[in-house]
């Protein structure tokens, strides 16, 4: 697997990107647009209140694909029977503009929850992208611009295998920086590849995948009314169908795990007010479930989260939010270990606080980008969750969003 | 019932409340006595990281009590064995000054965790408290003023009601400002009362109090290694015994109640950095099992207290948080209420944005004390829960509690 330095678009596809006028100035429609048919695959979120082009996306996730369409600013959620009316026209003008019918296309909107979409805007930003599609790197970092709210950076990546001689390219280009939660947060994700594979098989892997990325990052707390996962396969690679159990299937997973992986980090750095990334991994677990429990109960806490904000070695509270995850372990046995770029630190040793130097421990999390390791000693199972500070950054968004 | 504006010592209690060392100059340790043997009940933190003194207090909790000894400053949790031999010794040592034997006492600790306690300190706190205790007012103020940490300020309740023509009073007294989440947090409640009655009525009143006033508020939605609510009637208002099915029970579960009640909003209203109180009330919900995980959803959420904070009348995110509640409810047919002591505004209704003025949701959100009622219209059960805003000084305080 080679992952490439820039984001490369895979045979077949074309992209667009541009301003339509849902946001003041910045871009907010995305298309993508495949001649040849695509398998696909989606995951979406668990969110009773499921925004219109979710419940979309849902009905129509089974049939091949020509393409997606995506704007942001405008989340067309809580916007009840004219919402579900709109996500469908999107397809529906999508298919007016492309061919193909309006269940050939994906729906996804991100941004403002309970507002109708301005359809007039929509449908003219559908027929100007429609028009100036294009193969190119940057048609496609257009698109991947024109997904963001409250983002500050692009997300994408891009990997190539080789798939029996065949060159395959896997990339994926993500949004999402608040309300970002186990099972699937305001995140927008979409994978794009040119590899030979089914729908189903598709989704076996993107379902594995993303339990063990996007569902196990913690911005807020909050799961959200639009998250959206999906994948378009388009075959033009021109490899041999990948089946289930075969080398060029693990190679297949390695590449999408990484990209699916690439991303969710990269949501997490871009957090609302994300001053800090924390990395939090459990070890000698009884089960993966146990494992993953704790993890995110650690990384979601909102102590846990103040106390990185001030670069503080509180593992009381890491021990505490261990507790109450509801997870089997024995707290007489865990050990806690912090580190960092600047070395590590154990604070904690079977079950009991392990003297270190204050001094060091400070200097190991102020770094950017810090670790805990809590080493349960009652099993071989392990995860990995990754989160955020909480920040006054944090606040200071998320009490000005709407007004 | 008589709600009275000062906190009054049930007949029969001493109390006393002193600084022993444990922190630099305030208060630190409080001891509660009854030369008669009381009737107890008691609920505990449900996380599986419970500090000592709450592993000590459910080994005896069924045995009568002759009173309780507390300390602030330091938790006695993640201190091992050393732990919980230093919480039975706490009781050992009450005993050995006020008479009985050690199960005869309850223990309480709360602070920082993972230090052993400075059990010098703390002899010497108890055989001074001993020599000191008093019936007044004062000495329960001192005792509810040396069970503070974080606190702003002390939290004290009293009631006065007639049983079969005899006085009994009912006093509370708690502590805890962050950590508070349902389920019992970072938070100590101890209620007196001369009442008779036993400890099997006493704890099947306490349990259901509990499941609705103190398992209904969120500070940080972090549930402690500490937190503990214990009862003492030491029948000394010389009442016919309370027996259950009578007016008499349900006068006294009304003064229990609303002890409870009263302790609970106090505490959220001291929420660590809390600048406002938010109250969200769910109506006309299936059961009532619901209503309780939606109301508590929506005063758990991050985004929510951050739009509190903003004044911001932010229902999407009030729906968002309710959608991931894993309750049963239809989104379609939701109604949301914004009000307080300026009036009311409806924003949501039968499932979609209702047209409000935002002039007037802001003045209505400004207030110290605000409101939340969402209507389900699918049955009949409600429920209530408090919570406080998410403020930049939560994310001050907590990003330097501990260093």
């Amino acid at each position: 697997m080679i992952v490439l330095d820039k984001i490369v678009m895979p045979k077949g596809f074309k992209a667009g990107g541009i301003h339509a006028g849902i946001k003041k100035a910045k871009k907010d429609m995305a298309l993508i647009f495949s001649e040849k048919e695509c398998s696909t695959a989606g995951t979406f979120t668990t969110n009773k209140v499921k925004a219109a082009p979710v419940k979309y996306d849902i009905s129509v996730l089974k049939r091949p694909k020509h393409g997606l369409i995506v704007n942001s600013g405008n989340a067309n959620a809580c916007t009840s029977e004219r919402g579900d009316e709109d996500a469908r026209k999107m397809a529906e003008i999508a298919s007016s503009f492309l061919g193909g019918k309006a269940e050939d296309y994906f729906v996804c909107s991100t941004g403002v929850i309970g507002v109708p979409l301005p359809m007039a805007k929509i449908e003219k930003g559908i027929k100007d992208l429609s028009s100036s599609l294009s193969p190119s790197s940057e048609a496609l970092m257009d698109a991947s611009e024109a997904i963001l709210t409250t983002d500050t950076c692009r997300k994408e990546a891009s990997v190539k295998i080789k798939i029996a001689g065949k060159d395959v390219i896997v990339t994926g280009f993500a949004k999402g920086s608040g309300m970002i939660h186990p099972n699937m947060a305001t995140m927008l994700c979409f994978i794009l590849t040119d590899a030979d594979i089914s729908s189903s098989l598709l989704q076996k892997m993107l379902g594995e995948g993303v339990e063990d990325t996007f569902n196990m990052i913690s911005v807020d707390g909050d799961t959200s009314t639009n998250d959206t996962c999906l994948v378009l396969a388009n075959g033009e690679a021109g490899n041999d169908e990948i089946v289930e159990g075969t080398e060029e299937y693990a190679l297949f997973k390695q590449a999408l795990d990484h990209i699916l992986m690439t991303l969710a980090c990269m949501i997490v750095k871009d957090g609302e007010g994300a001053g800090r990334f924390i990395e939090v991994k459990v070890e000698g677990a009884k089960s993966k479930r146990d494992a993953k429990k704790l993890a995110r109960s650690i990384v979601s806490s909102n102590l846990v989260k103040a106390a990185f904000f001030g670069s503080d070695a509180n593992w009381g509270r890491i021990l505490c939010a261990m507790g109450y995850s509801k997870a089997d372990f024995n707290p007489d046995e865990v050990d806690l270990v912090f580190s960092s770029s600047k070395g590590s630190i154990e604070v904690f040793k079977g079950g009991r606080p392990h003297p270190f130097s204050e001094e060091k421990a400070k200097m190991i999390l102020q770094e950017k980008s810090v670790s805990v390791l809590a080493v349960l000693h009652d099993g071989e199972e392990k995860a990995t969750a990754w989160g955020c500070d909480l920040t006054y950054d944090y606040v200071r968004i998320n009490g000005d969003y709407r007004s």
